[in-house]
């Protein structure tokens, strides 16, 4: 598939149907953009967060996220990172939780906020609460300079994502999780962490546009797939670990753009309650990696098979997985568990664009939705 | 309405026509109970957590709650409680993310578990590994004496609530809020909380079951209402601040019981995805116990109704908020915000009842649930 030119043809939507369709396209050359004269052979160039982040990034403990929509799934999957790879505690929360309630601030903290427009009111409310609160410093992911949320923090990420057009955001995703990936590192070498582990993921990250590039191919398999929704209302994805927020990505985007009532669950809450929905109008889409989660799903499968339940798992080759009667495999190359949960998106996206197309939404601007929530 | 004695008859359903019923029925009592011997004039008893509370609560200075289903949304209201009224930084997460993921654990951290049976094995799995992690302590918030978590705990409050028959909880929740409720007042105290703020919530305690026992006479109303949801698939609940867990209870228990695909969402995440699945088939349900989040939800309101959604608000008398097309309004006895979740619930617990019973479902005994989920 032709890759659009993400600096020169926003706002013109190329061989491509829709800006939504165009814009997870534009992934690969996205994320490139994104790391450009951001990393080395061996680690991240500190700069990367504007002046001074060498010496407001060193003595970091704690993160607190905050953000609203697929912003904050993106902050969730980073808590899996920070906490595991760097070696610090996190906190994500929703902005209009956090900018309303009382809430205590650990030492040496650092407060980020997520937001692709940089101007989502409740996001910008709660940073400036933050600043009332006696965090070590703020930082903002953000990909419009010059926003709001970039202007009132101390330390920014600017994503290059391009423009952004489709309500339903894809490539901010993305982007925004190479940034926070980008910023783990950065706070896991001020940590001490294994030089090692941190060279490793830079590695990853030099190969994931063409990963990405490579799991677009996946598109005639989805497109295909999509039928199965055609008359369904509702959807279950179950993800575990920092694929549990992938799930909950999958399922906001086929709600924003195809209507389907989608709800996410960690795999293992599954007993606790949604087991009591499954029957053969609810799909349950599984985002499993590594067959860690197959095993323990397997149970589970059991008794959604029975219902008439029908299972999608998206996993990996090398797991040698085996499809059988309700349950359909979509295969995805072999990738690190960390940076997995970037490349898992990328079908899951795909997912959601061709479901909306069958049910014949309005892809680029779902009813009642805005691009950018500038209000309460 | 007849309350039944929770020690002498648990394995009759008394007047009842099941048990989820008469445990509904049963929860002033078994709050009084949990109460007993455990509060002053003025404050908590500390030995209500078992020898040695005194000293190893002293110096607490994060929380870390762990939990599946129910209990899980008992300790995101907890969270609320613990930042706010005790001046702790509070995390809470599913057990089984917990036991499978690298985690970092702050200084002076309590480790707290929840489990009506003390036996859910994430939640064992998730306490087994956390001993191993550095936290200062252990506790468990547990109804049945002897149990599991309870013996592999340092500390432990019992919850008296008297055997809980019903798959989907109802007086376990509630009661493990109360005992939540003791356990920051006895935080707050040790930090050095002004005693007043302390001594009005504990007699906020003792008058809560009087408030229980009268928001039971909604009974026939909610009975009526539920009539909306026969024919319903779906369903929103929405709450704010300590208020949102209460949704997500809300939601959970029409799941379980009526097998309607409820979910929740924290209010402010309105405008982040869900309003698009908003029309005749999404009844959106509210709990607003002040007139704070109804002000915020006003645009959100003319949003729904015009897609023809319904509304159903539960709300502060005294906020003297107005029903209107498209608007249900359930009015409940003012209660200060601190202990509003706790009877809050009532009414959704009755709904979900209601519901269950127009759809025919086996209340007690809900489809592929088991009360106690003992294996991953």
């Amino acid at each position: 598939a032709k890759v659009s030119d993400v600096t020169h043809d926003a706002g013109d939507k190329g061989p491509f149907k829709h800006f939504m369709m165009k814009e997870i396209h534009e992934q690969p050359e996205a994320i490139t953009n994104s790391l450009e004269g951001r990393i080395t052979e061996t680690g991240v160039v500190t700069e990367t967060f504007g002046a001074g982040a060498n010496e407001l990034l060193s003595g970091i403990e704690h993160v607190q996220i905050v953000a609203c929509g697929t912003s904050y799934n993106s902050g969730m999957v980073a808590r899996y990172w920070f906490e595991e790879i760097a070696g610090v505690t996190c906190q994500v929360e929703i902005a209009s939780e956090y900018r309303y309630r009382t809430s205590v601030v650990p030492k040496n903290a650092l407060f980020i906020t997520l937001s692709q427009s940089g101007e989502t009111a409740d996001t910008l409310a709660a940073l400036t609460k933050a600043k009332t609160q006696g965090y070590a410093s703020t930082l903002s992911i953000c990909n419009v300079p010059g926003s709001s949320l970039v202007r009132e923090s101390d330390l920014a990420f600017m994503m290059r994502a391009g423009v952004e057009i489709g309500v339903a955001s894809s490539k901010a995703f993305t982007v925004q999780l190479v940034g926070l990936m980008l910023l783990v590192l950065s706070i896991a070498k001020h940590r001490g962490v294994d030089e090692a582990i941190i060279a490793n993921i830079v590695k990853g990250l030099r190969e994931l546009p063409g990963q990405i590039q490579q799991s677009l191919s996946l598109e005639p398999v989805i497109e295909a797939l999509a039928e199965d929704f055609a008359d369904k209302h509702h959807a279950l994805f179950l993800g575990r670990g920092s694929q549990y927020p992938i799930a909950m990505e999958g399922a906001l985007k086929l709600k924003e753009i195809s209507y389907i009532h989608a709800e996410a669950y960690a795999a293992g809450e599954l007993k606790h309650g949604p087991l009591a929905l499954i029957d053969s109008d609810m799909p349950v889409i599984v985002v499993a990696p590594n067959n860690d989660l197959l095993e323990k799903l397997s149970s589970n499968m059991e008794e959604v098979r029975a219902r008439g339940g029908q299972l999608y798992v998206f996993a990996d080759k090398n797991a040698h997985f085996e499809a059988g009667e309700g349950l359909k495999l979509i295969e995805l190359d072999h990738i690190d568990d960390a940076l997995a949960p970037i490349l898992y998106t990328i079908p899951l996206q795909l997912l959601s664009y061709y479901v909306a197309i069958i049910k014949g939404t309005d892809v680029d601007q779902p009813r009642n939705l805005a691009k950018s929530v500038t209000v309460e």
